[in-house]
């Protein structure tokens, strides 16, 4: 049995009055625009190279707030002072978003990655719920198409696999396409998001899950088959986790309880899958066969892989009331917290070794920025409100 | 004062009894041509893809031990079975060296990477010593002469940072040519020999050591200035440690005693500055100015560290008689040997954690292949009788 009502109190506290004022605080470049997210413990600027994908995510993330929660317009201040940088600096003359911008805006690093536009499409969605701007509007959609047109290719030209003799295709995409059409769908045709949610949702729940190993693979064959190779051997339990909510998230919008089912399950496997029993916590990456990883940060602990684990198990409870989800919940929830935030200097360490030591003290780098944290912080926190309001619905029966 | 006669048999015995064993044993594919070198624990096959490198690195290995040490055929067999592969499979149609196959050798990444072309003309360089045979030969020198031509773009169309917002040069290959051009001096011009070395030293004891940091730089702006970024922060104590003792068996060669006596102080100065004093070991990678870093890895212990570590150490006191060199070696000495050799199934292993706890229990993978360890054996066996012979003439002169 879940506290959900404290448990909503505890998740809304740490976004509104810690996580989400760090942020706003410490990243803001006021003088070039865009967002520094390189920041120390303390939050101070140790680097001041701009990630497109954190940038991105950054807009979103404050866009997101301002449209949800409260029309705050220091928040949305915030998030113009990201979109004005990106929508000057971010893009090459064909369209496609950089990977790296330095403090002034100049690329550093080419568009090789396809996750910049996807998360460059969903900040813009967003922001355009906000302002209306059409030119918010138009760089979401118009981004969105070329990211399905770079689908089948997503490195392009800066792609090291030579085609041919092994060509895989990747678990990330699908998993991101089925949650970026939900952000965009006020800016696509309905045929579109219809046919991109039921692509992704097959791509997830039965290409890249495997029923015999009850995991996600990251990797697979073109024709779906295992790949025996270090790519195709490779589990990220916390990436397949992420992705069982964003099933949750589609199975109740249609009213599938299958798909919800499906969806729940699979969180139960790969948390069994991916806890360490040893030192407690999700491993990063493991092999479906045990074998050697690349990976040589594969038993790492790292601040994305559990809160999104908190996401999915809190909505498995919300959506079937298993209390095996409650389980799992008190258990991650009480490591999270002994680990993850800095009760002294606020926000949460990203990385932790094995044992639950601090690796790095840094709060944000190349990979971690205002997003995972803040946003798994919100869906806790609403998660948290459905269940208490269940949970009273189910008192007020019982009397 | 080190016990050198004994460290010359256990090192000795090491290499020959156990490591170059190993390999022979469980490397070679005879059915294909070429090496496994992802082998676990046991020296079984996990994977069988062939990364050019390691294909080269072994090839190198075994024809220098036929070369240097003893004329045996099943030295210089295994040795043929990993270049008929390359020769056959290696390259694209520019002549370029690709950097990983599969186990038939059809290609499976492409050649992003100059330095698969560096162990390969190093591998057909020392091959050529012992077939006199000149396709290979030919094939060491025409890949040394396309590597000076791709120098200054050594990704090529691979390369992803944008041209002109941070150029910067790399250590690694300044430092590889000075030990690649002394490999291939039998098959080049003397000026080209000569002129590569002038480069190679003032590049790596001038551009990239900072005297004020007492480091070496992994990355710097083409001007030689620091770069205050991610990369130019970068130090990788091992990297600087390795390259030193090559500048000594440059300064020996040459009877260049400034050079000997800088490439010795700098390498006290790198194990002051690399050492874990908390966990002992030698850190994979810091920032120099002490900032959160890039990679996730950087406090891990790796073998080549370790023992490129042990050389430079050893051929410091073998150069200086200063004692602090044979301090320095019985400390390294005594964590190598109680961390890395695995005295059940043979060879060493690769990773290990902070602590020095065993990471990945393999003995082979994507970068870990026959090279490092048999080498390092070599010379520190090598560099041990030179030790005890100049032990031996000091009691002679004593008495």
């Amino acid at each position: 049995m879940i506290d959900a009502e404290n448990l909503a109190k505890l998740y809304r506290d740490n976004l509104l009055s810690d996580v989400i004022p760090f942020w706003q605080r410490n990243a803001v470049d006021w003088t070039n625009g865009g967002y520094f997210t390189c920041l120390d413990r303390k939050g101070r600027v140790y680097d001041t190279d701009k990630f497109v994908w954190l940038q991105a995510r950054q807009i979103w993330m404050f866009s997101m707030l301002y449209n949800k929660l409260e029309k705050r317009q220091e928040w949305l201040d915030v998030a113009l002072a990201g979109a004005k940088f990106l929508e000057k600096h971010g893009r090459d003359a064909e369209g496609n978003w950089y990977f790296a911008l330095n403090r002034e805006g100049k690329p550093l690093v080419q568009p090789y990655n396809i996750f910049s536009d996807c998360f460059a499409a969903m900040a813009f969605g967003q922001l355009f719920q906000a302002t209306g701007l059409s030119n918010h509007g138009n760089l979401g959609r118009d981004t969105f198409n070329n990211i399905l047109k770079r689908r089948q290719n997503p490195k392009g030209k800066y792609a090291k696999g030579v085609p041919g003799t092994r060509n895989l295709k990747d678990f990330a995409l699908p998993m991101i396409l089925c949650n970026l059409v939900l952000e965009l769908e006020h800016l696509l045709d309905a045929p579109l998001v219809t046919d991109t949610i039921q692509y992704g949702i097959n791509e997830v729940m039965t290409t890249f899950y495997r029923p015999d190993e009850r995991v996600i693979l990251e990797a697979v064959n073109l024709d779906g088959s295992f790949s025996d190779s270090f790519e195709g051997r490779l589990v990220n339990p916390g990436h397949g986790l992420e992705a069982m909510w964003f099933m949750m998230d589609l199975a109740e919008r249609s009213g599938d309880n299958e798909l919800m089912k499906k969806a729940a399950d699979i969180t139960l496997q790969l948390m069994e899958y991916g806890w360490d029993r040893t030192h407690g916590g999700i491993f990063y990456f493991l092999d479906v066969e045990q074998k050697p990883l690349q990976q040589l940060e594969w038993d790492q602990k790292l601040w994305w892989v559990h809160i999104e684990a908190l996401i999915s198990l809190a909505k498995g409870y919300l959506h079937t009331g298993d209390e095996r989800f409650s389980q799992w919940f008190s258990k991650l929830h009480d490591y999270t917290w002994a680990h993850f935030p800095d009760m002294e200097f606020g926000e949460w360490y990203g990385y932790l070794n094995r044992h639950g030591e601090v690796l790095l003290p840094s709060k944000g780098g190349k990979w971690k920025g205002c997003f995972h944290i803040p946003r798994g912080l919100y869906q806790l926190w609403k998660t948290m409100e459905a269940i208490a309001e269940k949970q009273r619905q189910l008192i007020i029966q019982d009397k």
